[in-house]
Formats: structure tokens, sequence, C-alpha cells
């Protein structure tokens, strides 16, 4: 995914760049970067975070920065902040998104003898891409209008120039861009829990495909927003951080309605709700409280070595850390009916191995409630599924046992009306060896955000684009 | 506090080593350290933790390692682990406590012209000290006996030999040493939660200054253990990670009925309960489960860049850790009654902030309900309170308030039952701003353990020796 | 300065390209780099050994590296080689030189809508601008022709691409690029001492503004060369390694021709002859031969911490570093006539502290013969004296203490037959309070190297164009 | 070997202290150390510098340094220096030695109950050893006296304590220890080249087994210096660094007389004379000036990367840095009859490579001329022959092809008298494939050198002792 932090101030914005950057940092697990305009030149970092956090990594550097407006990133995937001369000046800029059409992108560039530099392994940089589209223009809001319009995919993005930061919000606002204000400061994010432990309140909530300068003394709007809002739903269920708010909507608040919503339709008896950590916690907390059920924790997160919820590009390396990050209580888990909230299913190849643990820990029961509806279909707006391959997910290999392949009748079992949807849902209960499972409701879900539906991006559960 | 962790097998153990070590990674910040006996030599790494974790630093290392015998600690404070050459032969030590008595132990070493070379910024490295007592005797066992026996203060220790390793819990056993076995292993650890994952079994806890020799085959008995026992009641309040289990009692689960003891005597009527995380949730869960109130999560901790329970040494620094780590959710704290669960109050002055934001994001009311008693008196048998005065403890301030003096009549203060019990605790609550508080009685606390109380140390709270 | 080194090889080329482009270590202090195509995608490294050497910088590296055909570069400025996408494909590219007309070359690039990436602190990174230069073009060739044409300066460089190891030598080979093949490989260098340890024999040295594709099986030439050379011939004095060859002409050889020139007009008796490492002693050597007087080392380096032969940018360091390199040994100096043989007198700073040194140590006289006439005009070709002003040169000093201004008749002050010269020599033997003092004079320095004058760029010498 | 530097300062003491224990990074590859004391307490830093240089892993720590009295160290070994808590005190020591007795040492030690705890792979560190010695006894004075009576090998030593440094040469002088004095500071050096460059002038040598203390107000003798001498002869030969002094003795100076001795015996006819640099340029020198024949130099030495003149304890890596540093010049080479004098010839392996490639450049003739006479007893007093073994010397190998045995009549094949001598010569001259092959007469060494034999350890060459 990523994430991106800006900051323009009266007084020195580096403290507040280095914070609040690094309050994305759940957001990406491979490269971190900061970079800050110095009297006119622009100064920048960029780290490896694969193993180390961007604290750490950026410690040093920070010594050595000042300014009083910069930007900086969280990236999965390529280097960022790139610095990047034009014919509008020098500035530097981060990106958030995919660009799915880049290839022809590339070439329609490479045809006007555009060259592209920031290459890795390869491939090339699409942030800086997107500055090639960018420089085609004659004004900064025009370029990065025309590259918000031109990307397929999503893209949210910051510049870093001369005059102050811009800001874009992607076409559809699939990812959220919100101005933050302070005595003598703003400052944008993805992610508005970077807001309160740097004293900013919530300016605004940009819209979709609105572009505005953002200086010390206030935003300027260079563009309005669209009328139409596809902003993803999965941000609530599982990738935003509790304390965020998206459209004025809290997360962790959202959680415990999907923990409500799954409660209000079950009758099943246990002994105990959980949640495995840290993503199905609130969807528990939310289906114990209306339930009226004691809330446990049969397995904890060992926080302090194993920090990140992001996992590891490597599947060996990514199940040995599923495994050593959950330390399991048998105290807690012999001889007990349990439910666990999820926040979703992917693959189910690590709740497999976390349930059989459950029963060798002497668990009699096990049940499931997802807080969101069967995965059955690949994103290809942003880029967090780009590792995985749609045919993994767990409603399409039971699809695939049910009917022979993995992509018939894919509308129908998407609808929890038919039996077709039942039975793929039993298929999956039983190869996860589950007591019961039972998965949140399209409509619930949307109800539990707050949200009219057709603002909603909700592609992955039922392809509505 | 430190920890140590140690593997016997049959096979390479280095595996086992590098994580077990790592699941003590809570109990220290300084200083992280494994030695591995690799045919008939000992290959020892050393580490500085105090600005990344423990695996990141090793993860180098481990390649280079290899033997089927290996012990590791993290240390809060010395270099360990040390190679030792003696007439007993080159062996490895690594310890967990504290030495009150160091000084006279010294001045009688160097009377003797020995030595101690470990030094680091002028201080002597205490197990340094350690070994050279052991190296007193004609065996090991002896060695280990006459250490144990000699330390003021506490001492849990474990030696990587050419025969096995030996195993030594302290005299009063303040600290636990558990042995766990599986097949063609066996490890010996302070936290028992480094084992499930491991796939060892608890096979025995050591008793108070037991001594034993751990090979891949089993367990020898070197020294049978003393009759007294006074492990310290802290560890299920605080210190132990919620997996672990002492004398057979599990952390989370205590945590659990701390919680349930507080809301038994409760009548407060609020609209949730939390807990300030870490070391606040589970009795926060205890107390919302019994009360039949919603449990909530107002506070946010940033896991992935803030992962450590344990604070950094500069006061400065630490304020603005906890500060940073802590995010705030407004949406769940405006308008609301709020109660939080402690495990404790110290010196209470981050608390303070932390209460102060909560009536900023417009709590109505907020009560607080420690799980255990006010700590008034210091703690001269482990070593986690070395940076800390007396003084600064809440108890202690308050007291220095109503008398002028903060260490008069403090036995009656520390005593429930008496006016002066309550005016302190009226002080703290005032000085707090809190809406009410009740801190955990005693006698609920052991009842909630489950020893007798004459096998716990209590002495912060009641001064019990 | 900077140097490039390439190699295509049927085996790997990893080792003969590591140690290759170390042996260009002299040229620059900045920045190391190496880039290796493997199965089609470029991989490349690039660090920082202003405080370490390449080697040391790049032995990690170099383990991860392999493939048939490669580029490297040291640098004194920007991050080299760069990874470009273009029209023509992905290809590395390493220069060496300077471009004069930056500014026009890419405000005519940024007008047609392209970008530079490659930002450092604010600056292009002028190997971006080259190949900006190339991509517009339809082939590698007519795109490497293009931009040797249209840079004022100079320039040399290497491109790894797909189908071999483009070179291109300056359009007036004012750097040197040579060609080496063994059994199997074909290298491509600017410094022919490369060669020899690596087992290649030069095969040919390019023309101006040759440009040629390496292969492992050979070389194919794309561009012949033109008339007109323009060869720095400082190179030979005091830039080159003594065991290079330019032209088929041996640095240390022409050092030698260079000092026994000096000795043929010379009549001064001295004790002995020295000069000062590294690059007086050719030359003093050559002297001492010639003239039949001992030569000796008053001075010695410490050469285990103070490889290098270029200075640090900052001129205290660099003050430092003269200094402590240097070791006088007063058994040798107390006492005796020394003549000091030096490669030129550029500022005349450090000289005049080790002038002043010897006096200590006893000297009684110091006599100075540097091996090139008065450097009097800045270079305007290639990139070594960036961090110069020319008003800093010793002879402009000279000429503003004689005329009150510095830009005064200097060509006559260049003129060794004018009494306005031997006025400068007098000016400048008295500020270094040399006994005696005599330069070489410019036409037995053309001599000493043996090619005719007018393929020689002596413009610093003489300001000829 | 390894080297010490030592400074007691009225002001702060650490630039001299680190570029005075830089000065001796020719004699060790291992390890450096620097201790200060400040304000009652040691500060100490040790870095590995087998793949960087002491400057560039220290450059960081002098920052933090501070202190008017420290000890540095260089090590080809052990950790160095170490901090001894001790009835004496606390207190840091470096030593330069070998102990040769130290499994008796350490099994004394250890027999009464001492431990030694600065192991590194299983093996004891000596500089420990050193330390328990001297805390036998009441005072630093007699504890160094008896420490550098009981060692059997050789031991000098410095002591930062909190009254000064206590300097000690070893028992028979093998090393030297050097006093120096400018205004305000005392230091003490192995190597006098450290002090022309700050500012030290020799105060005196330091005689055999002397004890002193060193404060900034000067030097108080604790010992008085024994009767023989037996300082290593090789030190000017070969270890030295030539700007260094030993005895009043300036190396470089003793070597020109080392070649103009070799040139005095000489009758052959050559082109020029060389030197293979570093350790053969000065007796090249002296022969050529001696000989009045040309000096020139065929083999340059790399050295902006390849700085040290120790090797590397690999013997491929050796052998792989021997043929990358010196790079020849075929130019120079061809079609010449070179002579060239060394320092000794050890083992000749690389030298046979050497001469190889001249003849590859076309070299008509090469004539060796070794500065020592051959040697043929490995050394039992300092730790420099440690990785090579008496076998392997060239001279014990031409014996072994000539009587069945490296061992048989030994002290005739170094008497340079015998016929065995002469067939052992002619032996080595026909493997290395030498024209012709003469080496230094030990009493022309004794009388370059200028000390009387008696006061010279010259074992290597004649086994007297």
């Amino acid at each position: 995914m990523g994430g991106l932090f800006g900051v323009a101030s009266e007084s020195d914005c580096v403290t507040d760049l280095f914070f609040g950057t690094d309050y994305h940092s759940h957001l990406g697990t491979r490269r971190g970067g900061m970079a800050v305009m110095d009297g006119g030149r622009i100064r920048r970092y960029i780290h490896d975070i694969t193993n180390a956090q961007f604290r750490s990594k950026f410690e040093e550097d920070i010594k050595r920065l000042r300014g009083h407006c910069g930007i900086g990133c969280i990236s999965d995937y390529e280097d960022q902040p790139l610095i990047i001369g034009s014919h509008l000046g020098v500035y530097a800029i981060v990106t958030v998104g995919v660009v799915k059409n880049a290839e022809r992108l590339i070439s329609q560039a490479f045809h006007k003898k555009a060259h592209l530099s920031e290459m890795s392994g390869g491939e090339i940089n699409p942030t800086e891409l997107v500055a090639n589209l960018i420089n085609q223009e004659a004004t900064f809001a025009d370029g990065i209008e025309r590259a918000l319009e031109a990307i397929e995919g999503s893209c949210s993005l910051l510049l870093l120039t001369d005059h102050g930061i811009y800001a874009g919000r992607d076409r559809l606002g699939r990812t959220p861009v919100v101005i933050g204000r302070k005595n003598g400061s703003r400052a944008v994010t993805f992610e508005t829990c970077a807001f309160p432990n740097l004293g900013y309140e919530i300016e605004r909530y940009l819209g979709p495909g609105e572009v505005v300068l953002v200086t010390e003394n206030g935003v300027e709007r260079k563009k309005a927003p669209g009328n139409r809002l596809q902003i993803c739903g999965f941000l609530w269920v599982y990738y935003g951080y509790p304390a965020s708010s998206y459209e004025g909507i809290n997360v962790e608040a959202t959680r415990y309605r999907c923990g409500a919503a799954l409660a209000r339709r079950d009758t099943v008896k246990v002994d105990f709700v959980a949640g495995i950590p840290d993503s199905g916690v609130a969807h528990a907390i939310g289906y114990a409280n209306t339930a009226g059920v004691p809330y446990s924790r049969p397995y904890v997160k060992y926080t302090p070595t194993w920090p990140r919820s992001f996992m590891p590009p490597d599947q060996q390396v990514r199940d040995l850390v599923a495994r050593m990050k959950l330390i399991p209580v048998p105290d807690l888990i012999s001889g007990k009916r349990v439910l666990f909230a999820e926040d979703s299913i992917v693959r189910g190849t690590q709740l497999q191995d976390t349930i059989r643990r459950l029963y060798e820990c002497g668990a009699l029961e096990v049940h499931m409630r997802p807080a969101c509806p069967p995965l059955v279909f690949g994103c290809k707006f942003l880029n967090f599924s780009r590792s995985r391959s749609v045919l993994d997910l767990a409603g399409r290999k039971a699809i695939k046992e049910l009917e022979g392949r993995s992509d018939a009748h894919v509308e129908q079992y998407a609808d929890a009306n038919t039996d077709k949807y039942r039975a793929m849902v039993e298929n999956i209960r039983a190869r996860l060896q589950l007591t019961t499972l039972q998965y949140q409701r399209l409509d619930d879900l949307v109800t539990a955000i707050g949200l009219p539906k057709d603002r909603l991006c909700t592609y992955c559960w039922d392809s509505a684009e």
C-alpha cells in the first residue's frame, strides 16, 4: 500500500515530518523516505526498512535536516521521494497507489525521447513515471490533474516545491488525503492517526481528484473535487490504523460496529470471544460487548520484537513470523468453546495452523466470524494484492473444489443469498476444521461503515465498479 | 530486570536459542547476547539493543553459529554472556538479578589478588563478579552454591560448560527458572512464553536455590531446593509476559482475576472500561467481563515502530516515547465516562499527561483502578528499580505533602484499613485529577495470584520480608 | 577527474570489473559504482568512498553480482553508473569529464518536457544529462555522437547495453579511452595500469571522438575518430598513474625525462635530490640519475593510513591531511643542501609549510624544480579544478603583487623568455623562502612527453586552444 | 608485532593519542584501541581494523572522548586496551610482545582461583594474563617488574592509571619504548615517527627493563634499566618505519647504509637498480647512490587502495593482494638488466612470481641483493613469525633439498664463510631463476646498524642468544 505525509510550517518542520511519516509504518515494509526544502535546495534521505524500523533508520538523518517544508513516505516497493528537475523547477514527489497502465504510459514517454532513470532490478520506478506525466503540462496543478486523469489504478500524491506542497487525491478517492492544522503549521496525511500526538486537528478531507497547494498559511484549492467517490472499504476492515478516520468515520468504532453486527446475527453458545491480534481484536471486542460474552486473549502477540502488521514477501519467512509472533496461552484455551472474530479470510493458510494449535491446546470448539464477506475478486485499484494471486483466495479455492475450475459462476458465489454461497462457506469451514463459520453480510458491512454503498469500493467482495 | 534462556540438544541448538532468547526482549533494553559451544570452543556475540531489536542485531550472527548447547540473555545493564577461563575450565555465564553487596565482594576478591576486567564506564560487570565467586570452589555445583549463598539481592544464572548447562535459581526463588523438554532437547528459561512456539513443554519449575545440570538427555539435580520461597508478586502484576506462568500460575489469567476483584468491590457507573496498553489491558478485560460493562480501546498503541514495553533511561526521551506511542481516539472518548484499569501507579507523571489528554478529547469522567496496592517501598531484591528513587513514588510524594516528609508513618500509609491510607489515595486522586481512584487491596491481589502470602514477596507494598 | 572501466567476457566479468575499477581510485574521492548485466537485467551498486576505499565498500557487493558484461567508475562528484530506461532500451552509463554548457543543455531538455531525477543537493547529475542527449537519437551510436558533439568541456563515456559496451572517447580526446584484450575478454579503461595484473594487453587507443561497441568477441567501430587531438598534458605531469600509458607514452618514463630535462638546465650544487611523495618522486629520480647527485627520501609518506593522492574538499582537513601524511626524517635533513623536484606548484600553500619544516629540521638550502611551467590559466576542459579558483594559483598571486591585479599581461607572464616571467618566478621563490626556484620550460616539457605540441592541450600553461 | 602510544597532557590528549596511535598502523592488522582517563573514569574503544583503517574506524569515537591522559595500540591479535579492576585500582593496559610461557603462567593463575574473562575463540587474551601478573604485587611498579621478569618471549607495556601512565620496556629491550616531550605534554611511543608531526621531540629512549611513570609534568623512573640489551635487528631491516629511530639510530639512513654495503661488495653490470615497494626501496636507493647506477621504479605500488605493508593471514588472499598491489611498468623493464635490492627473502613464494613477471615483461637479467643474511632460525622473542613455520623459510627449504632434512648442519649453513652457505644460496638463486643472488654479510649488516653485535638480537640469522 504505502503512506504519505507532508508539513508546511512557520518554524522547522523536521520533527513533525519524522513522526508523521513514522505513523504510516504499518502501510509498507520496504522503503522509507523524507525530503525537506532547505533554503531553496531539497535534501532527501531514503532507507531500506525491510529489517529495521523507520525511526531507527532515520534517527541520524534528522539531525542533518532542517527546513520549513517537507514530505515523507513509507513505500512498499520503490524508492521515494524522488527529486525531479524539470521545466516546472526542481521538486520532490511521493505517491501512493498503483499504475496499472504503466506499460502504455512508459512507451508514450519513451516515444517522446524521455528517459526514466530510477530503475531498480530492471523495473521502472512508477513515481518517476508520474513525475513524467506531471511535467508534460505548463503548471504543477495542470500537470497533477493530467497525471491523475491518465493513470488507471489509483494515485494520490504530494509534491514538495518552492511555493509549498501540492497535494492531490486519487481521481476516485480510492485512498484518503487529509489536511490538518495547528498554530503556524499545516500538515497533509494519509492516516489521521498521525495528527493527535503532533497537535494537529483535522481541517478537511480532500475530495476525489481534488488538488490543493498547502503552505504554512493555509490551503489553496487548485482543482475542485469530482463527484464520484470510490474509497476502498477494506481500509476500515483491515488496512487502516484504529485511531484513523476516513471521510470522517473512525476505524476502531467501525470495527466495533462490524463485530456488533456479527453478534446480532448469531446464536452460538461459547465460553469467550477473542480476536487474532492485531486485526481481529476490535471486531471481537464489538462482538463480545454486544453478545454479553466474556472477551479474552488466548493468543498474545509478542510485540517487543514482532511489531509489524504487514508480512515479509517471502512466504516461508511469512509463515515463520506468523507462527513466532503469536503465543498461545494454553491455560485459557483448554476445555473451552472459543469464538474468533477476524477481519477477513484471505488464503486461510496461516489460519489453518492457528486453529490446529487451538485444538492442540485443548479447545473444545472453535468458531470463526470474519468481519467482511468472502474475498472472491482480486483488487485492481490498489497495490496491496500484487503479491497474491486471486486464485489463492480461500473462496476461489472452494469454488475450484466445487466446480472443477475457480472462475465458474463467481458472481453467484459472491451473493450471500445463494446455495452456491452456502456451499462455498461450508467448504471453507470444513477445510479450516472450524466448528462453525459465518461471514459478515455485505449490507451489514456497508451499514457498519456508514457510507452509501455507491461511494464505497466493494469490488473485492461483489465486483461492483 | 533481564532474562535468560538456554538449550541443550541432540541436534543444532541455534534456532531455538535465538528465538528463545528473543522472547525475553521485554525484560531488558540494553544488551543481548548468545554463546554456543562448538566443538569444545565457545563462540559468542553481544550487541547493543538500545536502538534496535534483538532479532535484527543477531540475524547475521546466527548464520555463523552452530553447536548443540548454548545460552543467551537480554540484559538491562551489563555485557553478557561472559566467557571465563578458570581452573574449572572455560565456560560462559549469564545472570539475572542484582548484587547488593557487590562492593564487599569485590574488595574480598581484590584482596585475593584477583582482577575484574569487564569494566564499562568504570563499573564492574556483576556477572564477572559472580563468576569470580563460582571459581573459588572445586566444582561448578559447589561454586554456584557458594555464589547463590554469598549474594545479597538476587541471582539466577546459567553456565555453559563442556558437560552441559548448569542452571541455578536464586536462593529464595525471587526470579523463576523453568525447565522445558521436547524430543531430543532440553531448554531452560525465565519466561515460559518462550516454550510453546518452539515446541517445548514445561518439565518442571526449579525450586529456590536449586542447581541442576541440563543436557540433551535430561536434568540432573546438583543441589536440592530450599524451603523458603519469596517469588516477586510484581511479576504477575506487571513484569511477566501474559503467556508465561510462574509456579504453575498463568500471568494473563491472574490479571483477569485482578480486574475481576476490582470490579467486585466497585459500584461506579461508567460507559466503558479500558486499559492503557499494554500492561493495563488484561486487568481491564477482567474488570469489564465481571462488571458487564463494555470494554473499549480509546488509546491505541502504535506498535509498528514503538514495540517495547520498557522505557529508555533518559527521562525526556521516556516522556516523548510515552506520548508518541499511544494515540488517542477522540471519537471514542468524547462525551463518555471512562474507567481505566492499570497495573500500578509508579510515579504517575506520564499518567497525569494521559488523563489530561482524555479530558481534552472530551471525556466527562475518568476513573482509575490499579490492579495492585500503592507502591510505597523500593525494591531491594531485583534490579528494576535502580533508576527510580523510592521518593519519586506517587505514594511517597503524597505522604510528603501530608506529613512534610516522605518517610513518616509509612507502614500505616501502606495499610488499606487506616485513615492515613485513605488520605494518601485521595491526595493521589486529586493530583491526577481523577474522578475516582480505588486501588486493589493486598489480600485481594494475593488471592488473585493464588499462592500463600508467605511464599510471595510483597515488600514494595507492605515491606514484609 | 574520475575514471571508468568496463569488461565484456565469455565468462563472469565481476572480478576483473572490481579490480579494474579499483585501479582508478586515485582519480576520484567521492563515489564509486559498478553495474553488471545479469540475464537481461542490470544490477548496480554505488557507494560513498569519501571515508573508505572502493575495495572495502564493494567487497560484500561483488558476492551478489554476476554477469558477462559490466562497467564501473570512480567519480569525483555525482552518483554513477546510472540506469536509464529509454526508447533505446534499458542501459547503464558512466562518464568522465565536465559539461561546461550544462545550463543550456538542461534548459533545452526541459523545454522538451524531459525531466532529470538524479538530483543531489539541488544539482543536476551531469551523467543523466548526457543520457538525455543520447536518447534524442534513434540508435546508441548516433546518440553518443550527438552527446559528444553537443557537450562543451569534455566527455568520455561507457554504456552497458544488451548488445555490449559502447565506449566513446571525448571529441578532442582530452581524456583517454583504451581497449585491452585477453583470451575470451575485452576490457576498456581510462588508466592502462589496470591491465597488467588482470592479464590484459593493450589492443588499441581510441582516437578523439571515436565510438566503438565492445563485446567479448571484439571491437566494432561505430564512429571513426576525428583528426584533432587535444589530450591533457597534465595527465603525464601529475594526474596519471605511473604505470599507465596514453597515446602509447608511459607516464613514469615521461617523468624521468622531465627530471632529466630539469637537471640538464641546472648547475646548482646540492647534497641530495628528493621528491615530495608521491607526485614529485619520479621527476626527482629522473633528475638525480641525470645529475649524478644522490637521491634521498627526507620526507616519508605514511601510506598505511593515508593512501590517497587526492585531497578532501574541505581546505582545513586538506591541510591536516597534508601535514599528517608526510613525516620528515630530521637525521637526513639536518645540515644538508636539498633540491626538491615537484610535479607543479598550484597554490603553494602546503608547499610553504613543507619548506618551513625543512628549515626547522636543519636544512641549509632548499631548491625547488617543478616539472612543468607555472600554472597561470584555469582549466576549462576537465573537472579537476572545479574547487580551485584561478586567482589562487601561485603565479596569479605573484602577478597580483607585481601588477596590482591578477589578470594584467598574463600571456607575457606565461612566456619564459620575458622579464615579467622572471619577476613572477622570483616573487614565488621569495614567498616560498626557497634558495633557488627554476621551472621547467614548456618546450622541454613537450619534448619530454614526445607528442607534437599541437596534439597536446597546454592551455593551463600558455592558454593555447 | 603490534604498537603502542600514550599521552599525558595539561590539555586534552585525544587528538595526539588518535594520530600517535594511527602512526603504528603498519605494525598490526587486526585490532586498534584507545582508552582515555576522563574525570577518574576510563572510556575505551576497540575496533576490528582487518578491513578498514584505524582512522576511519575511530573517527566517530574521538568526538566522544576527552581527557588529559590516554593510551592506544595497534594489535595483531587480541583486543586491547583492557580495563582492569584490581586491588591497585582501575587501570587500562596495552602490551606489545609474545608470552611464550603463557600456558604455565595461566595454570599458576588458575591455581590461585583467578579467572581470565577476555577470551576470544577459546584463547586467553595475553594482555589480561600480563595484568594478572601485575596485580600480584602491592604497587604498579613492583607489579610491572614482576610481569617483565616472569614473561618468556618479550613484553613492553603501558598502563593508564589515576596518577599517570606507567611505561615499561621489555626486560632485554627487544622492542623500543621512547619518551617524547613538547610544551605541556609527554608522550610515549614504540615508533618515533609518530613524534615530528605532533610536535614532540625525543626526550629519551627507555633502557631494557626500565619502568617509568609519565605525567604531563615529566618522567619519574620507577625501575632502573638492566645492563643487557637485545634489541631486534630486523626492526631496522624491515619492520620499522623509515622515519623512526631506535637507540638513536634512524631506520631510513640505516637502510641506505645497508644498500651501500651491498654495492661495495658488488661488481655486476646492470641498467638500473630498483626496490620492490615498500620495504626494498631504501636499500635500493642506498645501493644506486653508492654504485652510481640509475635508480628506477619498474614496479609501482597501487597505494590508493592497497595501503598496508602487512599481509592478511589467509595465504590465498595474501597472494592476491601481493599480485594486485604491485603494477609492473613494461616500458621500463623490456630489454633491461635489472638489479633488485630487497629487505630479506622469507619464503620466496611471492618473489618467485614477481621475478617471473619481470622476465615476461622482457627483462634480460634479474639480480637480487637482500639487505640481510638468509633467515634460517625462527624468532622466538616477538610474535611476528607466529603464522610462519621455520621450515617454510627459503634457506631451510634449500637445506632440505641439499641434505634431505631441513635441520641438518643449520649453523654451518648460517655461516657465510662455508661451502654449505654458498650451496644454499646457489640453491635459492636457481629456484628463484635469478641471474645472480648475493646476500648481505652479517658483519656488514651489524656495521650498517652501528650497535655492537652483542647489543643486537641476530638470532634469526645466526641463532646467537
